[in-house]
């Protein structure tokens, strides 16, 4: 059991990320509307109704915050990757979980994605560097599954490098077209995406 | 046969084309480079050895060139879809077709599509919705072949639009992770994106 002195730093930590995601959220709407350079941390700090030190106890510098921004959409897509390759299940039932899970992760990124687009360049090398190293890394995990599921017989792909750029083109691109109020939730356009990646790999197709 | 007269019209109009292609080229380095707020049209007319009274004989402004450059992308796709839509071809042939000229109007336009991509913001209202509405009229295009394919019964499709998103996404990517020095040619890649195309709408795989 946790003592007083704990819970209240367990409290604190947790109105800090709070704090933390609340200037994140007023960023990402500054930014999307106006774009980056047209931003000033004042003006963050006047949507949230903060000081400017407020928001420096939680980012360095303006650039930082990009970072951050920035770093979301592979992120959450990384995290969607990794929950599922831990499960016990096959690879076909893997991949279109994992499906599932990065069409969530690229619509509730959508801004974050479209600022990335757009503001890549206002990036430091370094972070740019550490972005492009993790989208890698996610490139790598698919092709792996993709390799393990040719393996067991599952899926039939000539290059499965290239079929993972080509999956990751048919989700990522969702951040230009989805709209929250279209005709398909986020849940039918899941089920559907995965089940055309589920074709794409030549798995036999639902009877 | 054509007088002398209509000859030198003919050479001057071309000669014409040629030095808007040039301007535009320039600009497109430039603003791919540097972004388009810190290009200004004297850099542009710096880089072309000429005076900036040149740039304005062909564009009235930095925003006009900038929405020439940002239709390329959709232009260049949608003369690849109209070039295989008039032919006699069966839906399977015409999408394989449509896929591998898409793939190369993708790649040949990969910087504009990342202009696009960042500076959209920065168009003219009326630019910015008459590019949207190009992107429409793909879609239907696209759309409709897959609807012919299915009622042909050479496609097998739940949702045909939500399956052309689906394909634009997975070609349009490629501007994102291309490189001219990669793994695959440009043929290779058309001819294996045309072959993922072709099992995600459902034909029979090759065998």
């Amino acid at each position: 059991m946790s003592s007083r002195y704990d819970q209240a730093l367990g409290i604190k930590g947790e109105i800090a990320a709070l704090k933390r995601e609340r200037v994140i959220s007023a960023a990402v709407d500054l930014f999307y509307e106006r774009g980056y350079d047209n931003t000033t941390l004042d003006a963050v700090a006047e949507q949230l109704g903060v000081t400017k030190p407020f928001i420096y106890s939680h980012f360095g510098s303006k650039a930082e915050l990009l970072a951050e921004i920035c770093s979301r959409g592979i992120n959450s897509s990384q995290a969607a990757l990794d929950s599922v390759l831990v499960l016990p299940d096959s690879p076909t039932e893997k991949l279109a979980l994992i499906c599932a899970r990065f069409v969530s992760a690229v619509l509730e990124s959508q801004k974050h994605i479209a600022i990335f687009a757009r503001e890549a360049k206002n990036l430091n090398d370094e972070d740019l560097k550490r972005i492009s190293t993790q989208r890698r890394k996610f490139d790598r995990a698919l092709t792996k599954l993709l390799d393990e599921g040719v393996a067991a017989g599952e899926f039939s792909i000539g290059d499965t490098h290239f079929a993972a750029l080509a999956i990751q083109g048919m989700i990522s691109w969702a951040y230009v077209w989805y709209r929250p109020d279209g005709r398909l939730s986020m849940t039918e356009l899941s089920d559907q995406m995965a089940e055309l990646v589920l074709r794409l790999v030549g798995t036999a197709p639902k009877s």
